[in-house]
């Protein structure tokens, strides 16, 4: 069976799975400039760190081939610039779209020192560098997975069958497709050596609940939903092997913003003498970030927390905290960073 | 301000609040017989083992008030016990409804073996002994609250503001009323302690945003709310002082059962090292069960997880874990176990 595509891009027609409408229905949505794409990013109907560089670049392709030709390169690059610049300020955790919209900048950079290129030539190599990224993220996910798999696999000691958990979404709904953390639980199952994943519902946005669940019922993996109070539970009851994250920026020195939940699941892991491993495209770690501290952590809405769709879940007046991720120390991520240029320890990693 | 009253008893007139309309209506409904009690029970109506026992024993008193002098004390016997073993199994993992039950058959058992007293007045003794019931629940709940909050301010080397994080609904609404661990968060506020109460949405059933934000704001005490997967990163950014939860039932060896999301929360805490109590009546301790792992544990229809209301928040088809408790070792719960015959370190509990 196929694997859910929450991006569809075809000849500058962009289509994305608008996931704020999961489980109850699947329903795409087109957009047609930056500015959808920033929305859309903003009101998380496109969510995941991979998945946001993706759209906001496709966005930027899709208006880049309505456009007539610039009259200069200079020309280009400012609106190029300015639209990328505008797309990094959607959600400011994630460093995936910053690192795209930093390459693709350098690009037309280059570009306009190029005296052999001209204008629409210029335009051109910028759009086929925005739809590239497309195939290759998925090319990434599927070699995160193999790794990922591999290396679980051996420190488990190659055990029959694996009991893993994961928190938030990090699959097809999160990436261009296959999946990160979940690429690596996909990759597991296709080797035949998943017992049972645990996914967690992941408040207050139920990422694991709405889209994570309804990936692994997509595709047939034995899976059991738990809230995220159950956890350490869950880990005690039915010895769970492996606890495997996704990561939305991956200081150099190892440690992951993640989803919020991630952190206490690390030290839950630790205590429980499980494994925990972050997978991420290696374009998640930025060495430009000494550590975890100097990470940007968004706060989200309040309502997010007090309501569920129209119906209030917590009493009137009171006040909320809702910080959207948390950083795991590298200490904790104890079986390592899997990306698709191999599995890192978390204290070891190096620009390749 | 008076706390909220969530059981109203008068004259064998008895009315529970439905706490399944909170936060969005204050309604009370009418408790005519133990079948109407159990099923208020079962379906969560009243919750909070304390409140358990109290509506239990009180829909009994309600039922006899209106009975006719049985002709005999053994028929009075043999109708007590019935009604009361059948309030037992409306939840299995709270101790409180059991061990008022056996303390209310052991009462009328004397009485059947007491040749002064006719069966006309000995209904009147048990009933007196059911609706004593609620007046001292309270007065032990008191107790509760001044014995922990003066232990925690000592052990927190009375520093002038405590932040404390509590998890589930453990006040008026669990109890008679003031509370066991919200009574001792109560007791702190009233000594101008509390600089901020953090407490835990606590899913599935979202006793904490629904019912202890409610008392939170009902009261003004300075509160925000977060949710299960924010624990860890909140002691860690708000430098909390103590966790403070209530318990369903502690073993001799001082393993605690209460709320799921307890035990991880007792994880959290000691590898934040932050000081962990268990606040419950004295009667929730049973010695007939050596540790954590005799204590049966209930699990809970999957609705809970995969609905809010009408709305539909995991994807159809997922398979779910919903125990209602877990089990917390006795050496996580580091501050002690608060009781209204005082603070006991968990490994220390003796008969009083």
């Amino acid at each position: 069976m196929a694997t859910l595509q929450a991006i569809k891009y075809n000849d500058g027609s962009l289509e994305i799975l608008d996931q704020l409408l999961l489980p109850e229905s699947c329903t795409y949505i087109s957009i047609n400039n930056v500015q959808d794409a920033w929305s859309a990013i903003r009101e998380m109907k496109v969510r995941g760190a991979p998945a946001i560089a993706i759209v906001g670049s496709l966005s930027l392709a899709v208006e880049l081939r309505k456009l007539a030709a610039p009259e200069t390169k200079k020309d280009l690059h400012s609106l190029v610039k300015e639209k990328l610049d505008y797309l990094v300020t959607s959600r400011p955790t994630a460093v995936n779209m910053q690192l795209a919209a930093e390459a693709c900048v350098k690009l037309s950079n280059n570009l306009v020192d190029k005296a052999s290129v001209d204008a629409a030539e210029a335009k051109d190599v910028i759009v086929k560098h925005l739809e590239a990224m497309l195939a290759n993220d998925i090319a990434d996910n599927l070699a995160i997975g193999e790794h990922g798999a591999r290396d679980i696999a051996k420190k488990c000691g190659n055990k029959d069958k694996l009991r893993v958990l994961t928190h938030c979404n990090t699959g097809s709904l999160a990436t261009a497709g296959y999946g990160t953390a979940l690429g690596v639980i996909r990759s597991l199952h296709k080797a035949n050596l998943v017992d049972q994943v645990y996914c967690t519902e992941t408040r207050p946005y139920n990422q694991g609940s709405r889209l994570t669940a309804f990936e692994l019922v997509y595709e047939k993996i034995p899976a059991t939903l738990i809230c995220d109070d159950m956890a350490a539970a869950a880990m005690k009851e039915f010895k769970i092997d492996a606890v495997i994250v996704g990561a939305d920026r991956v200081a150099a020195n190892g440690d992951t913003a993640n989803k919020i939940g991630t952190y206490q699941l690390g030290v839950l892991a630790k205590s429980h003498n499980i494994l925990f491993y972050v997978a991420a495209p290696f374009s998640s770690i930025d060495f430009q970030i000494p550590t975890g501290q100097s990470i940007p952590i968004e706060e989200r809405p309040h309502s997010e927390m007090t309501h569920t769709g129209s119906i209030r879940t917590a009493a009137a007046g009171i006040n909320c905290w809702n910080p959207g991720f948390d950083v795991t120390p590298a200490e904790l991520i104890t079986g390592g960073i899997v990306t698709e240029k191999g599995v890192f320890k978390s204290d070891q990693l190096v620009p390749v």
